[in-house]
Parts: structure tokens; sequence; C-alpha cells
């Protein structure tokens, strides 16, 4: 786990110079950088690597899942949307570029990752057909897209836990299961729900964890603008409380803890990956 | 041919039926209607229809590429890019919802289109592999909004004749060879370097013919909002002059003409198709 990084960085740095120089190209590499954690990578690469294969073949698959995350972050902070300044330790593209180049990268990134998929020639067509067709299903008009639609929806009104769960399945849990389950085509496994389950959970737990860290932590530890509090959406701790959110927080633990033991994956690569997720700290 | 319409009609309502019921079905079919030409998906059953294969069986990978071009028209429509309010004769998606809902529907569609190829299981996934690298890598960072960023830098510039002609192979012509090169592979058909000409060609005179009919119609006869002349991009019109650009014009139908005939699809449905495209009156 510990080349994971230098693995990304040196699929970002191929994947820019396919790119002709250009204001695009210059916008691209500065929504790439910044401190992020890269968990959808991550996590895809360490199935692999659990599961006993060359995790850094896949490396510009994976990059395809940064890709994707970065697109949607760079578009969910744009005025229209969550209006947010400050990204990645960073002003966010549209404050250091302009809108219509943010709106660009984000439009660019999400083309190429498909592109980053399909030109991987050292995966089977049958497996790269079978990694898109996840890919785009999780983050397209019945994934990702439409969580954003509820989550703009949900400003301004009180909530209820099945509306946050809702947003934070789309929005949030769909891409993680998506990492997930390409890490899993990879490793050539054919029976996806249980991957798909534990995507969901880490999604869902990791949604409930942001609202319990932005309530004890501050913008610039962080490194992004805390948005829904100002635009008034609601979370787990103003709809449940500390100490229901609390409970729900265990709950989801105890179920991902069954299922990697479900899965034979306790004391991998891929569970101590998912434990500093579980108990990072912003 | 004549039929192409009705198989993209029931594409379509066969893909919104996918979709749950939400603000952002309902934008998404409004993108999806008025009175858009729909020559992508077209020229890419023609192509098929042309070499005696079943056209029908494609619609729904046609239907992609009208997904990516609907995107791109309504990310190109929104205020911090061409702020147009009128487009295939009705009010833009922005003006009609809201920009943030625009935004998204751009995202869905683009999401949605590799999902419409990755999910056609009438196709080996060779061949859907192949129609997705060809098609993410034609309108992804080194493509369409590659030219979309170039078009945006002309605003304000007197341009050149190399400088229209980069933002148009990027941002009309590479989606046509894309569509004519996804036909071919349906077709069998290994080498795609003159189909690849064929649709940049046809891609370079369509674009001619939008600046000069842009010069002799107006915005309801076309449908759209012609902002070019009001955010001071050059035209060839306005680089060139008329009698330079019609030569331009000439050049471009010559080729057209001999690239068919090399390719032996003269006096085809695909012919057929591509005059009336050359021959249009807006």
């Amino acid at each position: 786990m510990e080349n994971y990084d230098i693995w990304i960085d040196q699929a970002i740095d191929q994947y820019l110079e396919t790119l002709v120089q250009s204001r695009l190209k210059s916008a691209i590499r500065y929504a790439l950088s910044g401190t992020g954690k890269r968990l959808r990578p991550k996590l895809m690469l360490a199935t692999i690597e659990a599961r006993g294969f060359n995790a850094k073949d896949y490396a510009s698959v994976a990059l395809a899942l940064e890709l994707v995350h970065t697109y949607s972050l760079v578009h969910d902070d744009l005025p229209a949307m969550d209006d947010d300044a400050l990204r990645r330790g960073q002003p966010t593209t549209h404050i250091q570029f302009d809108e219509a180049t943010a709106i660009l990268v984000g439009d660019a990134l999400l083309s190429d990752a498909f592109r980053l998929i399909s030109e991987a020639a050292q995966i089977s067509p049958d497996k790269q057909s079978a990694m898109i067709r996840i890919l785009a299903e999780k983050i397209g008009s019945k994934g990702m897209v439409y969580g954003q639609i509820l989550d703009i929806a949900s400003e301004n009104t009180s909530g209820d836990v099945a509306q946050l769960m809702a947003i934070n399945t789309h929005k949030t849990a769909h891409l993680l299961e998506a990492a997930l389950m390409m890490g899993a085509i990879a490793s050539n496994e054919s029976n996806l729900e249980r991957t798909e389950q534990l995507g969901r959970d880490l999604g869902l737990l990791y949604q409930i964890q942001d609202d319990l860290l932005e309530a004890t932590s501050d913008e610039a530890t962080a490194g992004k603008s805390f948005s829904d509090d100002r635009r008034k959406k609601p979370t787990y701790l103003t709809v449940l409380g500390l100490a229901k959110t609390q409970a729900m927080n265990d709950q989801y633990y105890a179920s991902i803890q069954a299922t990697l033991k479900a899965l034979e994956l306790e004391h991998t690569v891929l569970d101590e990956l998912i434990q500093t997720i579980i108990h990072r700290t912003y």
C-alpha cells in the first residue's frame, strides 16, 4: 500500500503527457493536485493486491476513479452548485481559473476516465467492458448525478434519515462500490454482491463520519469548505442528534467488519486501508 | 433511413424508462426533445446499413452519440460559456430549469452515453471497447472539450484559418468521425483511416456551411441562438470573406465525394444522408 501514491502519481503524469499544452491541461493538472486522499483508486488497488494480483498493472484504470471523483468535486464546487472556494487545501478550480474552464475540466476528466479504462491494453475487452458498465451505472443519471440532484433539493429542508441515506448512497457510496467492484473484476471474482455491499456500507459510514468530523473540525484542517451549514442542508447530526448518529456509525462499522470476514478479506491490505479510512481524524 | 427517427425515438424512450422519476429525468427528457437533426446517430446507423448489416440492432449505441452531442450543447449554452437562450427551437435547458440542473443534465448524459454502449449485449465486448475508446478519445481533453477551450479563447480575436480549423476539427468534426468510425466497427471494418477522414471533412464542411447559413438565416428559422456574432468570435466569413469561404466549401465537398468513392459508399444510404446534410438550408 505504501506505493499506491507513487503509482497514482506516475499514472497522473502519464495521463497528463497525453494532453495538448493548453489552459485546459493546466487546469486539469491543478484540479488533480492538492491534498486529496485518493481513496477510490486506492480501494481498487488494495482489492486487487488483497486477492494476490499485481495491483500496479491497474494503476491507470484506478486513476479513472480519481478522475471521476475530481470531476464531481470540480462541478459540485461551481457557483451554481455548492459555490465553494476551498478544496484539497487550495482555491477551487473555478476560483483559480474561471467558471467555463472548471465546467470543461469536469467534462474532460469524465470522458478521459472512460478513455483510460478502454485504453488499458493489459486488461481483456471483457473486463474493460464490465468495469465501464459498472462505473457508468454508478455515476450517471441513476447514480452519483442523481445523488447531487437530491442533495440540491435537500437545501432548506429539515430532512429525514431516509432522504439523507438516499443522497449519500448515490452521491458518495456508489463510486466506492464501483472502486471495489472494479477491483473484484480485475481479481476474477464473479459474485459482486457482497463487494457492492461493502462499498455501500463504507460510503454511508464515510458520510456519517464526515458529518461528525465537520462538527469538531475546521475548514483549514479539512482543506475544504463546509458548505452544508451555510446552505442549510440537513446532516445526520441535525436530523438525528449526536447519540443516534454515533449508534448508526457503530452499526455500519459492524456491518463492514462482518462483510470483510465473509469475503475472507480480514487482515489484508484492503482491511488495513478500510481501517485507515474509518479511523481518519479529518 | 426513413425509420431512423423512429428507432432513435424508441431508444430514447427505453433509455428514459431506466431513469428514476425526478427533476433530473424531466430535464434530460427536455434536453433530448425539440427539433434536433440527430445527425450523429443517423451517420452511424447509415454506415451500418450501407455495409449490409442490421442498423436497428445498434439504435441504443447510436443514441449514445446523441446523448454526447446533447450534453455538449447543454453545457455550451450555459451562462459561463456561450450564454445562449434558444436551442432546438425551445428555451435552453438552464433557462427552462436552472443552471445547476443543466450542468447535471450534461454530466448525466455523458456518463449514460458510455453506459449505453457498455450495456449493448448484442455487441461483443471487443467492439464495445473499441467504440468506447474512439468515442472517449474524440470527445475528451484531446477532442471536443479541447475544441471548446479553443473556441472560448477565440472570443474577441480576429482569428485566422488555422485557428478556425483547429476549433472546428475538435469541436465539431471529432464527434462526426466517432459516429462514422463506430458504424465502421459495427460493420467489421478494420482500416478506419478513410472513415475518419470522411468524418473530418464532413465536420469542417458542416461548420463552413453553418457560417454561411448564419449569414443568410435568422435565429427563429435555425431554432438556436447565433452567439458567435454577439461574442465576437471569428467565423470563416469574417476571416476569409465570402468568395474564399465558398471555395473552401467546394474543396471539402470534392474531398467528401472522393472519399465516398474510395470507400465504395457512393449511392448508398450513407451517401444519401451525407448529401442531405451537405445540401441543408438551415
